[in-house]
């Protein structure tokens, strides 16, 4: 009996470049058709931390070349274009996998909002850096015009740090699930999707801010009803005491036994900590929800419980 | 009765840049959703002719300021981004038109590819100027390099040109079509679709080619089997004996008799001539099609019969 599963991709995983990302796109295809080839449901989300960086400097220099025509393009346009840029060899490369296994479905990239809180206390702590590295002139100017945090790194350079909300809903849920419902392979919440709020009325308005993919595909699945979240990372299995001769990997728990082992600061932020947070998140979130938290290669053992962590109720 | 109508947007109508972008898509979705309100069915689908440029130009000057990362962005890639970059806004200014309205349906944006012959003649004749000017130098090495033909153009300096093959099929179709039968609005074949064509087994490669949006859209209106395909254009109505004492405006005609008009010149190349061509072979295809050629804000009478020019068996 197949699942409906969304899988959280990272964007790191998908390469820095273009050459790297078509190459990376093929072996990711074959893990996920894995699950296609079984039977699942799959929607798929990404990260896109190179990618959309790569595009934020690219529109930089542009305003540079051009200040009269162009102004500094919006993060949440930014992202939106990222989607386009990966969701077109990710889908291309799904559909000839699939199609080299004699599966027939339909793959598409759905462009997707995902709404924020504008009140999310992130906004009053912007710390994802993004974009290029700007001389001091350069930042404040854009401190004074724009608006923009910016922080020096290192010795390296200025960059401008954005918010990190928590995603809320996803805009364009009726959209994938309509897909999902007629036998679709979705991708969507690219970058862990455009990042948007409520304003007055019904508008939505781009966010200067990136949402975490792990904690947007966690919101995806919950809405999705979605019996599985799996996200993608660089280990097999999650471990406590990292790093140390005690090391202990960890294959099952409830959301309770991950909580405390959270609370206990085991998971470095930035890094597994917010994955092992949307893991909890999904598990607890209804009864038969189990998150797994593995690599890509092992998603498919993974799903058949014989690797990775597993959290469920 | 509600018709199913693909309507065909162009870039230029959209705007030069963000700002321009974001106050034309107001004014866009409300014709649009005239139409919505009336209970018609419809995808939209819109050229990209200075986003593309712009794209293009952004990642080209992120190539020449770092040669060792990143290779000329392809042109399909550049294609993919445009139809996030004009979805996101086009998608939310229609969202928020129906919403205003009390009409709750889904809108999204659908990445589209759209299938060319590889053999198709106008691969040796490419003919569409696209991004930044280049100095004589920066025009040889990439004649020398990467096989680009480009052109002198008029002193201004050297400019790419490409390929403006014809569409055969759009590859996403199913996911368009699953979603217009879901009651969806959507946003699809941005800028004319990312050209592809297909390689040894499964494999889609991008072109070096832009689609044109009309004949894009056309082909989308067949496959989908759309009751109406309009064709938007700066002028109510296409004439005959255009910019002379004899101009005669036309209402309402046959293929044959448009068919009549193009073998006699009486259409500008590049401007109105691939319009009409494209109304002619959507209205030739089946019994009960009906092309409609007008402005936007024209586009509800001319539904209605009262306005624009029509072409139907």
């Amino acid at each position: 009996m197949g699942k409906r599963i969304v899988i959280a991709l990272g964007g790191n995983a998908l390469g820095s470049n273009l050459p790297e990302q078509m190459q990376a796109v093929k072996h990711t295809a074959k893990a996920i058709v894995d699950l296609i080839e079984e039977g699942h449901e799959v929607v798929i989300a990404h990260g896109n931390g190179p990618q959309v960086g790569m595009i934020q400097n690219a529109m930089t220099e542009l305003t540079r070349s051009n200040p009269e025509k162009y102004i500094p393009c919006p993060l949440s346009v930014c992202v939106a274009m990222s989607q386009g840029y990966i969701g077109y060899d990710l889908q291309n490369a799904l559909r000839e996998e699939m199609l080299d296994r004699g599966l027939n479905k339909g793959v598409s990239t759905v462009l997707t909002q995902v709404e924020v809180d504008p009140a999310d206390p992130a906004f009053h702590h912007p710390t994802k850096p993004i974009g290029a590295f700007m001389c001091k002139e350069e930042a404040d100017a854009l401190v004074r015009e724009r608006d923009y945090t910016v922080v020096e790194d290192a010795g390296r350079g200025y960059r401008r740090v954005v918010a990190s909300p928590r995603p809320v809903s996803i805009v364009e849920l009726d959209t994938i699930r309509s897909l999902v419902e007629s036998d679709h392979v979705v991708i969507a919440c690219g970058g862990g999707g455009i990042p948007v709020f409520r304003t007055e009325g019904h508008h939505l308005k781009g966010a200067a801010a990136v949402i975490d993919k792990d904690f947007a595909s966690c919101v995806l699945a919950k809405q999705l009803n979605a019996d599985c979240l799996i996200i993608l990372t660089a280990v097999e299995k999650v471990a406590i005491h990292f790093g140390t001769p005690e090391v202990e990997w960890l294959s099952d728990l409830t959301p309770a036994q991950a909580q405390k082992y959270i609370d206990a600061g085991e998971f470095a932020p930035g890094s597994m900590l917010p994955k092992v947070q949307a893991a909890v998140e999904f598990a607890q979130s209804a009864p038969g929800r189990t998150a797994l938290i593995t690599l890509l290669d092992k998603a498919k053992d993974g799903i058949a419980g014989r690797t990775g962590t597993s959290i469920h109720m």
